[in-house]
């Protein structure tokens, strides 16, 4: 670890910011957990917000890095139940209204399973500006941590993003889990391990051999992170001994396969640049 | 436009930058063409490489960032045609073995349709160290900078990203389009331009209604972004007459027409950060 990057100082000096003007809000992705995986636009609107409304998931380490005091945690994780959606909505308006740079950071990507559109929309109905900033998905990023290729050329010519659980934790109904498996030679479903057992069960029912290889990954691109290899067969006996407040991805595939490969180098160092951790003497 | 971030170069002195090794190889994404989407880790890796192995649809805005001189472009863009890859992965294998610190940056996350596995494979059998910085892939961020939330709640429980063009530029043999779309609410589909035609026909055959919105995105992010909004009956015959040289991406779902209601705020202010330009003070 290098104590302090100057020239990433000095590139970051050499670009000119977009304005966060009073009165308007970002929805800004932090991605999947790592603070080096922000993106320059999120580490500005950080650095330049005058609240952030984040979810509870999103590390200390990325909120350290929020030059205001005002971190407001919404969200299920955050003992708000109910009807949090509108209540998030309804804040953001309100911060909005107060003429404040208002951030609101969201793990991965906002439009990505995020609920960034439902935000969007509300801000455009209440006429409150809002950009949004994209942000690396946890299905991409954590995949990578993992030394996953997700669309290996010759074995994967498309990849598959699913939530695993609708507003009341089942198997979403609109799901067709059995032709997504035809049609995607990789699946990655979000926030699944509840439903691990079904899941790999209508993968199998669906035509995927059953020793399919599949991965179970936890906070994936943060210190603590870890992957649990299964197949179809076992994934849900597997998956039932995890725990399950941990935001996890199920990832299902020949590319799974991988992971074994890349083992050793990351035994030696992460595969992506993880840990990036935040200095002490802020 | 602030003229410059004091805020961000704070926020990007808090954090520790992983080494990045003499000797070594970084795969880094370079997302979807705006600088402002690149991560820290990938702004950390131009800033401090001896050498930059590019493809050649990596903006100069991105480029800029680099703190050598040496960058070397590479991919069909450039030239190079034929036994391309063999060759690229043997170039970082020789400049690694020079104890050079490089990295390959390339458009996008380097495992959505990268080809970052063949080259992370590459290193691995010749002894060489590589890390994977994952970036914003097109799909991603460049749907996002149109007001298409791809997976809005209730519209969309699943995403699909597939390759449009196998090595000769046709679909891919392995692509199961019907079946994809059965599975998937939404599709996006990269490099698909000429196929656009193929895909729109096979997508109605398997069930899909020929009114169904698409959006043909092309050079997302960058201050040279274009939508045209089509349907699946019409996007063969539109996209026939765009030009092909840039990068385009085929959107198909009901979520594209989210982009209407945002129209009038993009008209206004980009919908991501953008642009994110580059001062000429370096």
């Amino acid at each position: 670890m290098s104590a302090v990057p100057p020239l990433l100082e000095r590139a970051a000096a050499r670009l000119l910011a977009a304005d966060f003007a009073p009165g308007s809000v970002w929805l800004v992705g932090a991605g999947p957990g790592d603070p080096g995986l922000l993106t320059l636009h999120a580490a500005h609107a950080l650095a330049s917000a005058d609240v952030v409304l984040h979810d509870a998931l999103v590390p200390p380490a990325i909120l350290a890095l929020a030059a205001t005091p005002r971190l407001e945690p919404v969200g299920k994780r955050a003992g708000c139940k109910g009807a949090n959606q509108l209540r998030i909505n309804q804040r953001l308006v309100a911060l909005a209204r107060q003429d404040l740079r208002v951030v609101r950071l969201k793990g991965g990507d906002p439009l990505i399973f995020g609920r960034g559109g439902e935000e969007a929309l509300a801000l455009l109905s209440a006429g409150i500006p809002f950009r949004i900033i994209p942000g690396i998905s946890a299905g991409i990023g954590g995949t990578a941590a993992f030394g996953i290729p997700l669309t290996h050329r010759g074995i994967a010519r498309s990849v598959a993003f699913a939530t695993g659980h609708d507003s009341h934790g089942r198997l979403p109904a609109g799901l067709d889990l059995a032709a997504l498996s035809r049609g995607a030679e990789v699946l990655v479903l979000y926030m699944a391990l509840r439903q691990a057992a079904a899941i790999a069960a209508a993968l199998i029912e669906a035509g995927r051999p059953p020793e399919e290889p599949v991965a179970i990954l936890a906070d994936a691109t943060t210190p603590r992170q870890r992957a649990v290899l299964a197949t179809l067969a076992t994934a849900g006996t597997i998956a039932a001994t995890l725990p399950r407040a941990a935001p996890s991805l199920i990832v299902v595939g020949p590319v799974v396969a991988f992971h074994d490969l890349f083992a050793p180098l990351l035994a030696a160092t992460p595969m992506t640049a993880l840990p990036y951790s935040v200095a002490l003497r802020a």
